[in-house]
Parts: C-alpha cells; sequence; structure tokens
C-alpha cells in the first residue's frame, strides 16, 4: 500500500513524552487498577494474579460484549465485535466493507484515518469542510450532494476529533433517507460521545447500515487495556469476525476482564471524567473572556476543542515554539490541515490546564502578539 | 476485500471451548500472572495496581524492544516493531510492503494467513508442497523456480504450523542468494522457534531484506499479553510504525511491562515449555511405536506435528465425531488443505495428552479401524 504520513499520531508520538503543560491529550486522566479499585469499591488483584494470561474467548467474552451493548438500545451481543482501540475498529470496518474503485465521503478537518485508510484500499474520497463560522457544523444537504453511483461509505466521527462537532438524530436522519435506497454505510467514530447532558443517538441505533466505533481509550481512562469494539448488522460482524482471524485474533483475557469491569461500572468513571472535562470547559471559557487573541468553539460533548490563535505564525513553528520554550504541548492545526488552530483537550488535570493557559498568555505577551 | 474464511482460527474459535481432551493447542499451557511471579522469583502485583492504564511509549518501551533484541545476534532497537501479536506482526508486514499485482511464494499446508492475507490485498500466489515422505521438507530450488519479475515476497513459517518443518541456515542461504539481486523480501514467521538444542538463525539476522515475525504467545505461555514484533531493516520498521498509525497505535503500558518481564526472564519460562514439549513428543513416540493406526514427523523444534491417520474417513468428520464422542479435540487437515491428518499440540499436561491419545486408540478399537 501507498503509505501516508498519519500527522496527528506522529506528532502525538514525537512529543508528547516531553512536556510540563499536555493541553492537547484527548484521553480523560488514565486510572490505574488500584485507583479503579477505589473508585469502583471493589478488589481486583487476587482474580487478576490468578487468571491464566490466554487469548480468552476469541470474539470477546458474553459478559464484555453484553456491557458494550448497555450503551446502545437496539440489538444483541452477536452485534458487537471487539477491537484494539477504535482505531483497529476503523480499520477492520474499512478492510471487510471497501474495494478498490469504491467512493467514500468524509469532512475535514477530522481523524486523517478515515479518508487515508480507505485511500490506501484504493478508493477515491471527497471531504465536506466543517464551517467554524457556525460552530463548526456542516450542512447534511452538502454530504447528500456528494453521493455518487460509486459511493459505498459515509464516515464521519461525532463527537469530531479536533473541533467537538456532534451530529444530531435530526441530521443523521436526513443523512439516512439519503443512503437507505442504495444502501450506502454510515461509518461513526463514536469514541468521544457520552459525557453530554444530552447525547444523540448512535448511528448503529438508528440504521440499518449504520457502523458505530467506540472504545474505552477517551472518556474511561483506560486507553492501554485496547479494548475497542464495532456495533452493526449480525452480516457485517460476522465478517468482520472473520477479518479479525487474519489480523489480530483476540485482544486477550486480562484486558477483556478490565474492561467489562469498567463497562460495569460506567457512571462511576463517567461521573469523574464529566467533572474534570467539563471543569476544563469552564475554565477555558472564563479565560477566553480575558484572552481576546485566542477563542475556541467549546463543544457541549467530547473531550476536544479547535483553539484558533488570532496572530501570524503557522501552526508547527507555533507548536514547536511553544513546547521548547514553555513546555506547553500543542498538536499543531496543520496535522488537520488547517492552519492558525491548536487542538486543545479538555481531559488533564484542571489546575495544570489553567496554569498551561496563563502561560501560554504571558508567553504571548513576552512575544508582543 | 474479498473475504475467505480462515479455516484453523474459526475451527479454533468453534470448539476449543468444549473439550476434555486438548490434543491440539499450539500454546503452551498458560501462565498466570501468580505463576510467573513463582516462576522468576519475583513480586509483580504493586507494580501493576500503580501503573497507569495508558498507551505506554507508541513504539513500545525501550526496555521491551532491547528484551526483544537479545532474541536476535544483529541489530538495534530501532530494528523492532512491537504488535499485537504475530498475526498481526504479519498483517502489517503484508500491509506495509505488499500491493495489488505483486507475486508471492509461500507453502502448503501452512498457516492460510501467508497467502490468503496478500491475496486479499491482491497479490497472486504459488504454493510449494511439503513432502511427508521426505519429513515435511521442501526442496529449495522448487521455490526459485517459482520466482518471477512480479515477485515481491517469499512467505514461510519456521517451525511451521502444522507440520513443524525448520528451515536451516544452509537451505535459508541458498533462497537468500536467489532473492538479493532483485531485492525479493523474506518472511519468516518465527513464533514456533526457540525450543530446540540447535536453533536455526533467524531470517533478520541472515539477510537483509528478511522480516522476521514472533511473540510471546506460543513458547512464552502468555498470548493473553497480545505482544508480538517484527524485526527488519531501519526502512522497513519505519514504515511498518507509521502503518501502526492506522491500524493499533500501541500495545498499551500494562502488557509492555509484563512482556519485558517475560523475556528477561526468558530462559526460566523456556525451560518450563521445552520440559512440557518435550515430555509430549517422547511420550507421543513411544505410543506410536504400538499404534500403527497412525504415524507422524516429530520435529525437533517447535510446539505442533500433523499426524496422519490410516483410514478411510474425512478429517472433518473424524475430528467433530471424536469430539462429540470421546471429548478429544484436533484441528482436521481439512482446516490445511490436507486430508487424512490432525494437527497434533505437545503443548498441554502431558498426563492428560497421554489419556487423550490413549482414548483415541480406544475409540478406533471400538469402531474397528
Amino acid at each position: 500500500m501507498k503509505l501516508k504520513c498519519f500527522l496527528v499520531e506522529q506528532w502525538m508520538t514525537d512529543h508528547e513524552n516531553d512536556c510540563r503543560y499536555n493541553l492537547t491529550d484527548t484521553c480523560v486522566e488514565p486510572l490505574s487498577i488500584s485507583q479503579l479499585e477505589q473508585l469502583t469499591d471493589c478488589s481486583l488483584m487476587d482474580t487478576i494474579a490468578s487468571m491464566p494470561l490466554d487469548y480468552g474467548p476469541i470474539v470477546g467474552s458474553d459478559d464484555l460484549r453484553q456491557s458494550i451493548l448497555s450503551l446502545y438500545t437496539t440489538g444483541d451481543i452477536d452485534n458487537i465485535a471487539i477491537t484494539q482501540g477504535t482505531n483497529n475498529a476503523n480499520e477492520l470496518v474499512m478492510m471487510t466493507l471497501l474495494k478498490a474503485g469504491d467512493h467514500i465521503i468524509s469532512m475535514t478537518p477530522t481523524y486523517q484515518q478515515f479518508y487515508e485508510l480507505p485511500a490506501m484500499l484504493g478508493c477515491s474520497y471527497d471531504l465536506v469542510s466543517l464551517d467554524e463560522e457556525n460552530g463548526w457544523k456542516a450542512d447534511v444537504e452538502s454530504f447528500i450532494a456528494l453521493i455518487n453511483n460509486q459511493t459505498k461509505m459515509i464516515i464521519l466521527n461525532s463527537p469530531n476529533n479536533p473541533t467537538g462537532t456532534s451530529f444530531d438524530d435530526e441530521w443523521l436522519k436526513t443523512l439516512i433517507d439519503a443512503c437507505r435506497e442504495r444502501q450506502i454505510y454510515i461509518l461513526i467514530d463514536e469514541i468521544y460521545r457520552g459525557l453530554a447532558d444530552k447525547t444523540p443517538s448512535s448511528i448503529a441505533d438508528l440504521y440499518e447500515y449504520g457502523i458505530a466505533t467506540a472504545s474505552l481509550s477517551k472518556l474511561y481512562s483506560v486507553a492501554g487495556l485496547r479494548i475497542g469494539w464495532i456495533k452493526a448488522s449480525h452480516q457485517v460482524i460476522d465478517n468482520i469476525n472473520q477479518m479479525r482471524n487474519y489480523t489480530i485474533i483476540s485482544t486477550g483475557l486480562l484486558s477483556d476482564f478490565l474492561g467489562t469491569h469498567v463497562l460495569k461500572n460506567k457512571e462511576l468513571i463517567l461521573a469523574r471524567s464529566r467533572a474534570i472535562v467539563n471543569q476544563n470547559k469552564d475554565n477555558l471559557k472564563a479565560y477566553l473572556t480575558h484572552e481576546k487573541r485566542l477563542s475556541c468553539v467549546i463543544p457541549e460533548d467530547g473531550t476536544v476543542g479547535f483553539l484558533h490563535y488570532h496572530f501570524d505564525m503557522d501552526s508547527t513553528t507555533l507548536a514547536e515554539t511553544l513546547q521548547k520554550e514553555t513546555g506547553i504541548f500543542f498538536v499543531p492545526g496543520s496535522c488537520f490541515d488547517k492552519e492558525y488552530h491548536l487542538r486543545i483537550g479538555f481531559t488533564r488535570d484542571p489546575e495544570m490546564t489553567l496554569a498551561g493557559l496563563k502561560r501560554l498568555s504571558q508567553w504571548m505577551d513576552e512575544h508582543h502578539y
């Protein structure tokens, strides 16, 4: 395959280990097993110590799939495939359902995998631009207008990385109506979905050709378990489980067990995440009222936003200079093909995050921006 | 992609959880963390409890890659990519280096992924038949004769699943001489390598276009950690680490830590595996001296062999009937496109394995075979 650099992931790998203020991370402050025990008032270590470090049930335990199903309103456990994070979930969907010559529709700015991996598989793509002036929304008609005879899949992220855009039920239903007759799949990476007071429906509960992917990495603070999943029709899940035999086999018994425990206690864990993320959003909102060199559409759901800076410097230089001179770590807009922006995460300790923002203002003062 | 059922993996998934005598497993009897602690005289639980369940270093920790490097004679840690088991390692190599129109050469019987996944990517393939009469060997000239202008990769398994075939240094050097000028990659899945007294060299230590894949799943008894790896040139590893961003991101800090511990104590763990596997091979050899309805080329290395039965019944019916009537679990030769054979594993408790073999003889007696 013809390989293109995955800009945001490579930037994270190259820069994340050497910073004082991580203002860009997408995962809520990670939990340890002993923090999990405390938070859920439960002892796990004896079970963990005595469990064979074996594959476990290859398609995932019934218990894990049942716990995942509780996040949706329709279906049974055979509508769920277990994957190695959402990244692998998206890969498996694309590898299984797309072929050279197919056409897909996605958007920009978004997670590069959505159009680059189909391109590697020989697909063509069109991207709809999200409009910052309109709160990073996009008219559903702009997507529908791009559908052609080769269109096989529409690939979205809701909430979106980096803009936080969510697509509501009405918007989705209009898109579904335009896709149903041609049996066009709608794949939505819903990894950031579930913190808002009113969460939109999952595409997998709305549409028979809808495919939802997600994981425990962002809202559940246990990215290291590498537990992700796909919810789709029985036929799609059957095919994906076949493809898993050529790619990952299983995710292992230990992660299966811990992932199930996390989901069985999801309200406790999401409450912690919600508190951290909401505090960071409130702090940013207050901070921006007196910091006019920056602006941001602060989203209702999800863990990230796209900070706009109003001075003339390319985003790569800005992010690198900031990290070098202040220890502030941002992913630059250039990784999303959108200048004058930095991805901001609402995920880390609110005190540290606020201190980082104040340091940012101080740095702009020093450089007379 | 056009998906074909992965026969052996699907058979395992469908049959492995309901048996009394597992005579076919490829992984040496799995270890728990507390067994690992006992075997390596080391306490792990405090570290495990306090570790953040985070991605960990994205390309794998230096410590893990250094421990893997100790299995080879050349290179540095940037010659190692970390993967989700060997299955994903092979997938990443194929996804990164193969494209539609390329030609690959593999063998039969072997692990179906080696030719089926390239075929899904649009490659053509030729297979060399291993010769049971000649101890499941194959003449290196048979492989060389199949090389054409489109040949991009030769894909082998040494020791081989299911036959146990190993390719020695002299054989490999002849193949390398025929591949070097055309820069043909030789990918060898070496997951079963390392139990014999005299282990052949790794292809990644012999050849600049050699790629070795392996994992902790078979000989190290910790398949559930899903730690695998690729050893290859810096250029290949760089590209594979880019491809990982589109597919798995990382394997997680907990598995990275436990995998490193396993490899740092590899001699203790391999000694346990060697004792189990050698006892099972000795038992099978003794058993076959007075069981003439069966024969087997018992390999020097690896954890599996291919048992030949000398009566007329298709292997799928035989395996299903045995499992139903006696609880004996075998993978039938049909999963490897080779009738009158059953894959036998030397991996499980020797007493149980021998009891299973005796039950097999009794069953053949009852049915007058």
